[in-house]
């Protein structure tokens, strides 16, 4: 299968660049065609702005999302989005691996997503109306394709627990999870997650790679994480509040998730 | 008093830049000192990396932590990060004005936070002992600031609904709420919310502006989101997890909020 691994850490002697060559090797053992973007490495431009058009001109009001729709529906984005563009339509897999950075994603990928996921890309897709509300939240671009994150955080696994003092993990999540993978259409799979990065020891990180190897080894087969499809009837439409009888006492994130 | 407004969008004629101009007028005309990041304007450097550093010597290995510490510490980190850190000081108080982009902040406001959010500066403060684990959530360098954002979303009001499709828009800004405002100490107050962006005419405008003309006026009064200070007994040390008594039956991100 093909395989895009996106990168994001300023230092390849990292854990984070480690877990990357770890990731190539093992997966590449496998006979899986493997393509890395090593957002550093590249010196990925973070911030989506009137630079990346050209058929924006000097002075002219750029607008984030009409100028992206006409840059990619007439070629005049700047052309490190198309390669990455044609990255994931090439991909049958794609793994994000970088440090949660003040409990998100570190800025140079959140930037990759903003430049990279162009209106009539990855949102703005499929048709509008009273019973779907574009193709999205399971339909979209990139459905039919798995998508997995391999993050790293400093603090303690019980600080990330459901009563740990930053908020439980997959709700921190749940924003990249529900909002920036299963919005264009990719099954998620369940993150892999290393606690504790400063107390990594030799001994933790074999562990760590054995760990990793399995989630690897078990990425066709894995199921999803089993969100709710937004038009296939659980929403009101254009409200897109679920329907009174779905998980009747629920709400939040958690609520999106199918029991 | 002093204000500080971060502003992070790429045009200046877009409904985000007209609310920081109207913020600016509004603040100014009351009477406060107003000091504007504009992000965009400034051409802000979004990723963290090792040439933020004098004292990193080409190559060698760049810890983004510890090399932090030094540069704030030694007066080595660029001198842009500097710049950003005196305003901080100097402010009362300091506004985020961005659009939500794939729900979180753009990614060149995600950058200066990661950059301006040094070690010993905004983490990395205090004594961590068994009782008390850092300066932060509560306590740290800007405690006694108070913090607020400013946030447009192309979305409706009921997709950020607590049973809304996006999740409740309470959560979504948590991260940024309680881990990366009250983190370093700030009282953080509720965010101001516009919704339904490509559906402001004139008229809803005026309401939006006069709304926001009303929160402005009550920067200072208006009570902070009540969290939970890290230190004041609450918690657990080290797990730092509610202690059994505290809110028994919730948990997830709301635990963290007093009644």
């Amino acid at each position: 299968m093909k395989i895009l691994i996106v990168h994001a850490h300023p230092e390849t002697r990292s854990l984070n660049g480690s877990l990357k060559d770890f990731m190539v090797e093992h997966l590449t053992r496998s006979g899986h065609d493997i393509r890395v973007s090593d957002l550093y490495a590249m010196q990925w431009k973070a911030p989506l702005a009137a630079d990346d058009f050209s058929h924006v001109e000097s002075g002219a009001r750029f607008d984030p999302v009409l100028d992206s729709l006409r840059g990619f529906e007439d070629g005049t984005q700047h052309e490190d989005i198309t390669a990455e563009q044609a990255k994931l339509l090439w991909a049958d897999a794609v793994i994000f691996q970088f440090p949660l950075w003040w409990y998100s994603m570190p800025a140079i990928l959140k930037g990759w997503v903003e430049r990279v996921y162009a209106y009539g890309f990855a949102y703005g897709v499929g048709e509008h109306s009273d019973t779907h509300w574009g193709d999205r939240f399971g339909q979209g671009t990139l459905a039919g394709k798995r998508a997995m994150l391999v993050v790293t955080a400093g603090g303690w696994a019980p600080h990330y627990s459901p009563r740990g003092i930053n908020g439980p993990m997959d709700d921190l999540l749940f924003p990249i999870h529900h909002g920036i993978l299963y919005y264009p259409g990719f099954d998620v799979l369940p993150p892999f997650v290393v606690y504790r990065t400063g107390k990594v020891d030799e001994t933790a990180y074999a562990r760590i790679t054995g760990d990793l190897g399995h989630r690897l080894d078990a990425l066709w087969t894995t199921a999803p994480i089993p969100f709710r499809a937004q038009n296939a009837g659980d929403y009101e439409i254009p409200a897109l509040t679920l329907r009174p009888e779905i998980a009747p006492h629920r709400s939040g994130f958690a609520a999106h998730v199918a029991d």
